[in-house]
């Protein structure tokens, strides 16, 4: 007997997720490992791998196999019709953009990740520019057929690829909902903040040993350094596939908290990673469940476990270790003070809890603009710069400090900013319910101790993979719809209540 | 007018060279930067781009075309038909082996390189037997397939993949005159190089210093760094494509010499993979012509330009500046005399040239016997030891001095040694015709000056790729017919003649 349309659909998945743990690793080593001239070359072999992995999943043949595995889905165990489902959705998404598009969009950001690097190595966008128009030329035809194929306004359809079952409604909800209490909560916090006076950690950091401490706490944590790696990049990311997981961090010899929280934020993503459903590894429904819920998990380690005062704590004694901290300025109440202070800021990954939401706003509103053509490429630094004074009163003052910080764009990835506001506000909602179970966490994270927590989130978040949607997810997790109240709670609390 | 089936089969190539690529990059990062644990992981990635590689290659419609483009093969030119000929040679090496074997092979290998870096970890040829020993049955099947194919006996069924060109009659021939020469020149060779006595050079060399210089001397040759890397692993290496290309080394804190003659080997291999026509670069035609070939570039890098006594007399300078190297040991006289003594030793890639081909002998009859059944591979170690104390009058401690010293066949790569011996015979005569056209070449490399060899190397190997056979290609490079002869006269030059 021939296997039935579902198990031959398993298995041509199974080719699938090689290519994509292939494509992974070229990404990787482009971003840390490849000599900067190889660029055209290594454009040309994610080219042909990726228009390969299109091809397989556009196939007649898949098509068929879908409508016959769907007719007979009466047999199917639930795992495997929320399988067929995000077969489904992939096929959808992939089938709307055609072949030569997707590979003249990865030989095109290919380029432009390596001379969004070399431009921030000279401060300078004009080198930039000329690559990211073409980009944003390619994701605007992507955005337009994939908006036809989905029913959906053409940004949207890109946000919809990241955070499935997120809809413009939800998007519209939260943001209305912080632009509202933000910026005043904001205002009442730097108002209060300056007493007691808080005592600057400065000092001259190596990598080497930042790198000590780092690894220490990603143990600790339970990152498997025998199944992963912590590289350096010019932008912290994750890549790789569960069994093999990448991190990076980006090391400031004169900020010991740039590199530990960018790589407890990449940890975050990795432990999500690793905790997917081991047998369906290699099939849609044992992927992440998109990109907001990833972020959460990022920030859920980044800030609201690295940024708490049990954790700081803890933090304590390994910089005691690893640098013989000492003096008032290490005390744990001048520390928690030092990585929670609120400020009018510049750079994305170094901004607080309360002002990074105004930070995507800004990328929300210019990634529509420069889509819609509303805004052009040349335009974008003065566009930038106008933005964050109004949003932060604060002027960039030059290119690596304004639109040249991020790397997304570069890559393609627009849509994907919305999903970091998604990510916070998902992590606030399960941190809630966190603290409701689990009573003896801060305890625990004071001691190093993370199991517990990661228990918890294994048990709730990591375990369902993309089973069932982020809205049941968090219906089931959390017992509460999805809304920004908990974020809101959660910033009113550590950052005016309980501020030491 | 659609494109002619010989265009055809062009692009299709060009999507097979991006596989190509891809591969070339899983391997070097398994080898160089991959977590020990996510070997498995690895092996079915590379096994499934293997696959569809090879699904790729051997679809009727690649026979059809091949077919079709030979029935009109009188408009080509000429590097056209040599690249329509390779086609047809990949082809029909790939056809003879059926997918699921490919497969197999591509995950038992995986595996058997992780455990083999392991097993020289702990010294114990017991810990890699079962792995080798799947290997062998697979290679043993393959090696069956692909003779029935070709017509040829099993084991130069496999040479032929690495070599083409190179016949059983010129393997016999080559090693019969080398068997029957260096037992006897060796002997002169020991008896009289005792005087005047060399000066060991030992000492604590750092990783870091050795490489520096080692960067230094790769330089000089021309290796492009913004195109290239330089890492470290077990055992040196050269992988990637021409445009990001991969080299490694073993580098040893009590000998200077093993990490920097290493990657001069390697240096060779990227140099002459650098110098293949370029506007042929994802075709057939466009690789390099075969292993022997690839060998010989390695080996005049290393051997006849890296131990001359000009390029001695080069590196005298670089050691002063890198080392502070001063006193009697370090005189050019000396240095010349420490880098070309000949002993019988255990360790093929640090033995020497005139024994170095004994240690071919000895893995090419063990292989063969592997391979045929007659000898199992719980016996290959005391086999090995015992062809060792036969053939070079020593005996190997443990395992990592016997026979897990190559990687080779934990990577199924039997049938590969040959080339070693073979890229020495040609190098030889390479080397005679080099000096014969370059009178200044002494005088150049004294200087660090690389560039001469080079330009003749370019003009009369590298260029050529796989347009011409290597018979052809030493005919109109030399003059001369393949043959012993110029290795010969070389040995016993350097080795009795003008020994210092």
């Amino acid at each position: 007997m021939s296997p039935t349309p579902y198990i031959q659909l398993e298995q041509e998945w199974r080719r699938l997720h090689a290519f994509h743990g292939a494509l992974a690793l070229l990404r990787w080593d482009a971003a840390v490992m490849m000599p900067r001239g190889s660029a055209e070359v290594r454009g040309e072999q994610l080219a042909a791998l990726e228009t390969e992995h299109h091809a397989l999943l556009t196939t007649p043949r898949i098509t068929r196999l879908l409508d016959r595995a769907q007719a007979n889905a009466q047999g199917l165990e639930d795992w495997q019709v929320a399988n067929l489902r995000e077969m489904r959705r992939q096929r959808d998404h992939a089938i709307a953009t055609p072949v030569s598009l997707i590979s003249r969009l990865a030989r095109a950001t290919a380029r432009a990740e390596v001379y969004w690097a070399e431009a921030r190595r000279q401060n300078s966008f004009e080198l930039f520019a000329p690559h990211l128009e073409e980009v944003v030329q390619l994701v605007r035809d992507k955005a337009a057929l994939l908006g036809q194929a989905l029913g959906l306004p053409p940004y949207y359809a890109l946000v919809d690829e990241f955070s499935p079952g997120i809809s413009t409604a939800d998007i519209d909800a939260i943001f209305k909902a912080l632009s509202r209490r933000l910026p005043g909560l904001i205002r009442e916090v730097l108002a209060q903040q300056s007493e007691p006076p808080t005592l600057p950690i400065s000092g001259k950091f190596t990598s080497a040993k930042q790198r000590a401490l780092v690894v220490e706490v990603m143990r600790a944590i339970g990152f498997p350094f025998d199944r992963g790696r912590l590289d350096e990049s010019e932008h912290p990311f994750t890549e790789g596939v569960p069994g093999d997981i990448r991190v990076t961090t980006r090391f400031d010899s004169a900020d010991l908290f740039t590199g530990l929280f960018g790589a407890m934020h990449e940890t975050g993503h990795a432990m999500y990673d690793l905790g997917l459903p081991q047998e369906w590894r290699d099939q849609p429904v044992g992927r992440d469940r998109g990109m907001a819920l990833e972020e959460s998990q990022a920030l859920l380690l980044e800030m609201f476990v690295g940024r708490s005062r049990p954790f700081v704590s803890y933090l304590r004694s390994l910089l005691e270790k690893h640098f013989a901290a000492s003096g008032p300025e290490w005390e744990v109440d001048n520390l928690y003070r030092w990585v929670t202070r609120v400020q009018r800021s510049l750079i994305r990954v170094d901004a607080d809890e309360l002002t990074y939401p105004l930070h995507i706003l800004l990328r929300y509103e210019l990634e529509k603009k420069l889509l819609s053509g509303e805004l052009a490429v040349r335009d974008l630094p003065a566009a930038w710069n106008e933005s964050m004074e109004q949003r932060l009163e604060v002027r960039p003052s030059g290119a690596n400090d304004g639109c040249l910080q991020d790397i997304h764009w570069a890559l393609g990835s627009f849509g994907y900013f919305p999903s970091y506001v998604f990510g916070a506000v998902i992590a606030a909602q399960l941190w809630e319910s966190l603290r409701a179970h689990l009573p003896e966490m801060d305890v625990q994270i004071g001691h190093g101790e993370f199991s517990g927590l990661f228990g918890w989130l294994r048990d709730n978040v990591h375990s369902l993979g993309a089973k069932v949607t982020v809205k049941e997810l968090m219906k089931h997790a959390t017992g509460q719809p999805l809304s920004a109240n908990a974020l809101l709670r959660y910033l009113e609390h550590k950052y005016l209540e309980t501020r030491a």
